[in-house]
């Protein structure tokens, strides 16, 4: 019954070997790796003018642009850092990897756990910006805001458990119809400023401008920008999931994201910066620039938020690609739970994709939807893994000494400088309004992070054997032991356990019977020894109706009396009954004396069922 | 620490022997038996009100004392009925016991059915009166009054689960207060009427008088006031609660509790009729009458409110009093379920408490705490026990035939009548406003107690053995049989096992493999084999990450190739962390597989527990 529902929603049970069938070409690896940084278009623009507004006023838009070409400057260098990670790399060379290998288990750690503060983030921040275009579209809906981000993150969820291909189909033609929507955009407002000599909406903000402060409005502006500057890990970290030759068709859906981000944002930055486009509470800048260039309500306005929807999600969609796969990465290595590496039913990691979906759930709940104050989270996280991500490069470099490593050092010391500073600018930037929170948050990530894997090591330990001479002289000549049957009466279920103790030839049978007068304790003892079973009958008197915690305390005191190599066993009758619903007129005692008795380490527990 | 948490929140843990210390004298019997009857004079006038003056208007006066004088000639003649169940059932003769003794198994659970649901509606009714009491002081705390009703119930719980004594310590003194305060109210209505001829507030509700429906509207006002009779069954039913001698201090309880009733409601009923009170939404018939005579505002105004909620608090008690006592005959005749025969630390049956708590929250919670929409429910189920019980009297006497029968049979047959005809008055006025929901209530309980008596009785017939010579036959001579030791690989635990195996000496060892290739098969095979304990190495190849369900086919082959008197024993190893919070890095799949497992009949579990 489970499994059938199972099935109905999620498909049927693929084998191991369809794991290689389900990997990306360069089509299908663009959507799935690219959208991230693709979608940014619809928010990245407007962070920067809501930092630079409410200062600037309508000076504003002459430092827009000259922000917006610095950040895809910091792209392009990244483009080049990372396509030498991808060649480093083949094995998926995501921050993690190359932090640890290069630089150490703690900078590894805190790579890792940036990556996975920024996956969970992405998700957030793009649900939001999605339900954004929903409201701006539709501003009766505003109040659902989190409600449809939810719903969204919810889609995301079941299409990616559902497995790797489906989820690239289900993605994949709708990214290009939205850089198309975006070409036609810019093509059609630009045509339109220049012919119709378009009069822009008057901004009716004061602006209070201070030019000591002009520097410091464009450094937080730009940090608020480089929240564009997120899709490029997802690439280098997810090579193993290409078709072959991997690492050459990563690259190539890395240049091809590059060059889509760079014509989008910079065309729409533009078209905004023309048309003096003000962002507010009710509707998008996208959204805004869109009524200007189609006029309100026309269809092909539609269209374009609709495809801002669809690209955001696709962007929440990289996360539930790259997380997962990191996630099982560092389980293997001990650092998260075990539960993390096995794949699901459709060959995906259902369990990755099912935190990441509870947590960026939460994530929505907890800021109401407004990815407004969640934006200020994203950024530090992210360019910190960047940094580590580069600096380990350089060392690789340094240390291999291939072919033209003098070059590729610099290449990705450039890289390390570069982000360096853009972090540093981040980190002051945005520190109050956020940043903080993201470092906390990676701090107690990695401490947690140390703390199972010293659990792991510690089991591991515990448990190894390191030689077949060792395994050998564990085995000692050891004795059945002692038994201890608990009784309360003689009926059916007795008798069959009973019968099992008599099989096994126990050293000793204690019969132990915990009642509350002396009469009734007789009589058992008479009925127990009609049955010819030879063993000793103790019973115990209680006037506290604790017959639990008698029992217990008599298991412990014989526990006690045990030296390390002996052992005692207790043998209880199982009570199952057939119907579920029966289950609840009946004690759970012997299902909860088991989950007790389990901390003695010389109690051996032996269930006979009892079916009825 | 659960212990420290319980001993802090419930006292200490009882001995067995403290029951009989723990009984009420006359003095502490009242108030805990008999406040319901005397709370009703809160709300029993108010809704005979209700039904007449929308009809009659200030005619309605004319009626309502009659209807009163009516209502306490039925209390006056339960109590002489119920005074001769007290006589023949010592023992606790609620209706429950006398239908089942007297009439058979399917009244006397029609009686316990309306008894159940008559004691959850008195907790849930009480709780709303009150909080009704509270609103009409403070109207500002109107939208809160389904809360306030749920916090007077939790309050009650958590006095009930502490223990008898403290309770009836809690809620006595309270009681005389409110029968103090009762009568001050009348004596001083009264004085202030004669002396300073107060003129009634005018009732502004046109009379859309019929005289050919004036009969109706006092039989549906009758049956409105009958909430009023709902305590009798109580004391009756708990006479082993008392002192000895309990029959003759539970009749003295009883004759009590009529009297108090029958001062205080006549006595308040002639005053709210020389008031002309008129109850509405805001303000409770008794509140109005307080401020008439005290004046709004005044002190003793405010003692009435608080003396009315304590006594409804009182009223509720009474279910919490005889309820669980009621459910744990019930369950020990094998009706409810078996957790509600024991009782708790504290001596009380503390399952049967929080179940009243559960059920009655839920229906203030699904009524939203308005009283006037409990109400109708209540009476129906109340005077269906009744008459069971008085019917049942009946035949006892005849059956019986010790002296004086003729006169106790004629008394019982005429509550029977007088019953009946109030029963039958009761559906026909109430039955579309609520009284239709709790016989479908009745008739659902039924049927459910009947199937868990079934159940039980088949458990019972499965275990029972009949005799010592039919335990002996059972005694076969059986075999260790074969055992399955499910192997992933060879470390300390797996040895550990192994160990306890061959120690018990089994029929035949069985290695059981899975894995995802053959390679490994073979080396754990080799690993295994040096440890030189003879067995055979069975390996299964699955390429679905599905171990679990491979094994338990497994398992289902090997059971279905044993005869009934075959077994095969299965043993795991429990790896046991000592931290509660490692536990969640690890899988739960040996605790899942054993839960699988139970259901095979010949399939013994062993646990060997590992602990780290």
């Amino acid at each position: 019954m489970k499994e059938r529902l199972r099935t109905f929603f999620l498909g049927k049970r693929l084998e191991d070997s369809r794991l290689s069938d389900e990997k990306f070409n360069i089509l299908w690896g663009i959507p799935v790796f690219a959208s991230d940084a693709i979608s940014s278009v619809s928010y990245a623009g407007e962070e920067i003018l809501l930092v630079l507004i409410p200062v600037l006023g309508m000076a504003s838009y002459k430092s827009f642009l000259p922000i917006v070409a610095a950040i895809i400057g910091l792209l392009g260098i990244l483009v080049f850092c990372y396509r030498q990670t991808i060649d480093a790399y083949p094995q998926g060379g995501g921050a993690y990897i190359v932090a640890t290998d290069n630089l150490g288990e703690a900078p590894g750690l805190v790579a890792g756990a940036a990556l996975i503060i920024g996956y969970i983030l992405t998700v957030a921040v793009s649900a939001c910006a999605g339900a954004a275009a929903v409201t701006s579209a539709f501003p009766e809906l505003l109040k659902w805001k989190a409600l449809i981000a939810l719903i969204l993150i919810a889609l995301l969820t079941w299409g990616n458990l559902r497995g790797l291909r489906e989820s690239a189909v289900m993605f994949g033609v709708p990214t290009y119809l939205f850089i198309f929507t975006m070409l036609t955009l810019i093509v059609v407002g630009i045509v339109r400023y220049a012919s119709v000599s378009y009069t822009p909406q008057e901004a009716v903000i004061a602006a209070e401008s201070s030019k000591d402060m002009l520097l410091f409005v464009i450094l937080r502006a730009f940090a608020s920008g480089c929240t564009a500057l997120t899709g490029v890990e997802a690439v280098s970290n997810g090579v193993p999931n290409f078709k072959e030759p991997a690492p050459k068709n990563a690259k190539k859906v890395l240049y091809a994201m590059a060059g889509f981000v760079c014509i989008v944002f910079f065309g729409v930055s533009v078209l905004i910066s023309m048309y003096r486009i003000v962002p507010n509470e009710e509707a998008t800048a996208v959204s805004q620039l869109a009524e200007a260039v189609f006029g309100s309500g026309s269809a092909l306005y539609y269209v374009v938020q609709v495809m801002t929807v669809v690209i955001l999600t696709l962007a929440a969609n990289t996360a539930f690609a790259g997380l997962p796969l990191l996630m099982a990465l560092m389980a293997q290595d001990g650092y998260l739970p075990r539960q993390l590496i096995y794949r699901g039913t459709r060959l995906n990691f259902s369990n990755g994709i099912l935190f990441l979906f509870a947590s960026a759930a939460l994530l929505v709940i907890a800021f109401n939807g407004d990815q407004h104050l969640l934006l200020p989270l994203y950024a530090a996280g992210v360019f910190l893994s960047f940094l580590l991500s580069q600096l380990g490069m350089v060392l690789h470099w340094v240390r291999r000494r291939g072919s033209g490593w003098k070059t590729k050092a610099f290449v990705n010391g450039f890289g390390t400088i570069i982000t360096g500073i853009t972090l540093v600018i981040i980190v002051i930037m945005k520190f109050l309004q956020g940043a903080w929170v993201t470092l906390v948050c990676i701090i107690l990530l990695v401490l947690l992070m140390r703390t199972i894997k010293k659990h792991y090591d510690k089991v591991r330990d515990d448990l190894r054997i390191s030689s077949p001479e060792e395994a050998v002289s564990l085995m000692g000549r050891g004795r059945v032991g002692k038994l201890i049957l608990p009784v309360q009466n003689v009926n059916r279920s007795f008798v069959k356990v009973l019968n099992c103790a008599k099989d096994f030839e126990f050293d000793e049978i204690e019969f132990y019977h915990i009642c509350s007068d002396e009469e009734s304790a007789k009589h058992l003892q008479a009925q127990i020894e009609r049955l010819g079973v030879p063993g000793r009958f103790v019973h115990e008197v209680t006037h506290y109706r604790n017959t639990e915690e008698v029992l217990m305390r008599h298991i412990e005191a014989e526990h006690a009396k045990l030296d390390e190599h002996q052992h005692l066993t207790v043998m209880m009758p199982n009570l199952v009954m057939r119907s579920r619903w029966a289950r609840v007129l009946h004690n759970q005692t012997t299902k909860n004396m088991i989950r007790r008795m389990e901390k003695y380490r010389n109690v051996y527990i032996f269930q006979i069922p009892y079916i009825i």
